[in-house]
């Protein structure tokens, strides 16, 4: 197997440390490939970098008309949160809303991502709950498909439940490839993940942001997703997280999206190009940093987004004492572009 | 720059979902090589892995002589403790022994790595000290060092105080290479790092298990600081860790030391082979099951030490429910050796 091309590498004083390999394309809504660099046609798996993609079920089963989901639940449902008190109380109410509760959820339940949020947790003796796993906004959502189709809800994370079904249907449809049990894995909250060609799925986000080769009603679904997460940063992602500021900084001009194990997803909206990037080795700042060098190259920002993108590209790496020893940052190929 | 193989992979379901690359030498001590793979002349920074090289110094400056070390205290010199009571007590008597207190080490200060003792401790409502710094025994076998050079203690861990000096030409002597400023940097706690080909590392591993080319007290320090390590694995380690676990198993026949960023490195002791092992991108995982894949292969493992290495060599992958959803496994190059 080919090997990818170093896009990002950990620089310890003046020598590096670590070299991070890695994929990305950049496609428009027609399949035209913008920029690319790797082996695209390798398939890995998106995890939560589409879960905008997988939300596109509240709409196909008609949910959205049974519960008129908000803006704020739309954008949870796209979420990888930080379990901060507005999403964990954002799930809780979309929950509720349904007659459903925490116990409803079959995400299993992780401590916050958001350290404030973990300490305030502890300093209040609780345990965290399924509302505090990063994923509770999409599984909400999910339950929201369940009984929109009238199903028994219990075992909606199983491959061979109705709903799982339904979300893959949707996934397969806009990046136009068949998913396959021949790629499949199971995701961190117990949902099943397939893996595609990483150009199937920044050509989805193309297809979503534009909805170009989509049915009207997918691409006012995938309107109404984008809409909700690039309106509502904070709940698709945690104070500070790079998914956060990328989307406030640029306006609702793009929508990004991180997912476990360095894969980031995503639409330059206005231009109409969909993104994906894989880190081989599943290193997440690596990822950001190649995010952030795909960003400022072909996302036009302005001064100020310029500014948030290069302190993303070049993150500083400290030691103990908090001096700074180094740093990560996007490598040559992304220069060359 | 040729891409190192894929000697690590992290296989989610039934696909590969992430790739690890690295480079490994095994070598006697006539710099021989008995197999590798990968670019082994490229320098890494060894970081951690080479504790036993950087305490020679110890010996080199007569501070043995003066203060007769423990072998407790030499494993410790060697170790990346874990900041359980036995690693503090100990570390806190060196220091008490030779006249000095935890304000003099220069380590900084970061929460046990053992999750039980950061459990206790933050039950006990203490903040870690730089006792608990996985480096402090290191930076106690310094200090010793420095006090039999007659020197102030003070900024041990400046690349230019006497201290560091000594303990770069101790690095020096034994891998044969000259240790350079155009590939230096600060390691995490706060000494100089220096970068050298992985090659010379395993050769200086293979000199200091078997003597060979040192001259006579270099072999017998070498000798020393292996015996202490290997005699006390828990010291130079942590509860469960691979490192304890391996040195248990072996009985004193393998000298094995982590490194920050994936590095390993150790000998086989009865065999007179050095070893040394980075993964490219700093994966520690992966690099534990390269090294188990090594020593199955190189280290003659009897019956139960082949079971803890295939355990250590196939690590399962479990999601926020415990589900095990996959595994980081050695990959085929170390199949085919």
């Amino acid at each position: 197997m080919d090997a990818n091309p170093v896009l990002a590498e950990a620089v310890r004083g003046n020598w590096v440390e670590n070299r991070h390999r890695g994929a990305f394309a950049v496609i428009d809504a027609d399949g035209r490939i913008i920029a690319s660099a790797g082996d695209i046609e390798r398939a890995i798996f998106p995890r939560s970098a589409i879960k905008s993609m997988q939300a596109l079920a509240i709409f196909s089963e008609h949910a959205d008309e049974k519960f008129h989901h908000s803006g704020e639940e739309l954008a949870l449902a796209c979420a990888s949160h930080h379990g901060e008190d507005e999403h964990v109380t954002g799930v809780s109410r979309f929950l509720e809303r349904m007659g459903l509760g925490v116990d409803d959820l079959e995400c299993g339940a992780h401590q916050p991502t958001n350290p404030a949020a973990r300490k305030a947790l502890r300093a209040r003796g609780e345990q965290p709950s399924a509302l505090h796993n990063n994923c509770s906004g999409k599984h909400s959502g999910m339950l929201s498909v369940a009984l929109a189709m009238g199903v028994d809800p219990h075992g909606y994370v199983e491959r061979e439940h109705p709903v799982q079904k339904r979300v893959r249907a949707a996934i397969e449809t806009v990046i136009g490839e068949p998913l396959s049990e021949d790629r499949c894995g199971t995701d961190g909250c117990s949902i099943p993940t397939f893996a595609a060609p990483l150009r199937a799925f920044a050509y989805g986000f193309a297809r979503m942001a534009t909805g170009q080769r989509l049915e009207a009603e997918q691409a006012t679904a995938a309107r109404r997703l984008f809409d909700a997460a690039t309106a509502h940063p904070h709940l698709v992602s945690g104070t500070g997280h790079p998914d956060e500021t990328i989307m406030k900084a640029f306006k609702g001009r793009v929508m990004q999206k991180v997912g476990a194990e360095a894969v980031q997803c995503g639409a330059i909206r206005d231009k109409g190009w969909g993104y994906a990037i894989k880190c081989d080795d599943g290193n997440v700042t690596a990822s950001q940093t190649m995010l952030a060098a795909l960003l400022l190259q072909f996302a036009d920002p302005d001064d100020e987004q310029r500014r948030m993108l290069e302190a993303l590209k070049r993150q500083p790496i400290k030691n103990v004492r908090g001096l700074v020893v180094g740093e990560m940052r996007a490598a040559e190929p992304f220069h060359g572009l």
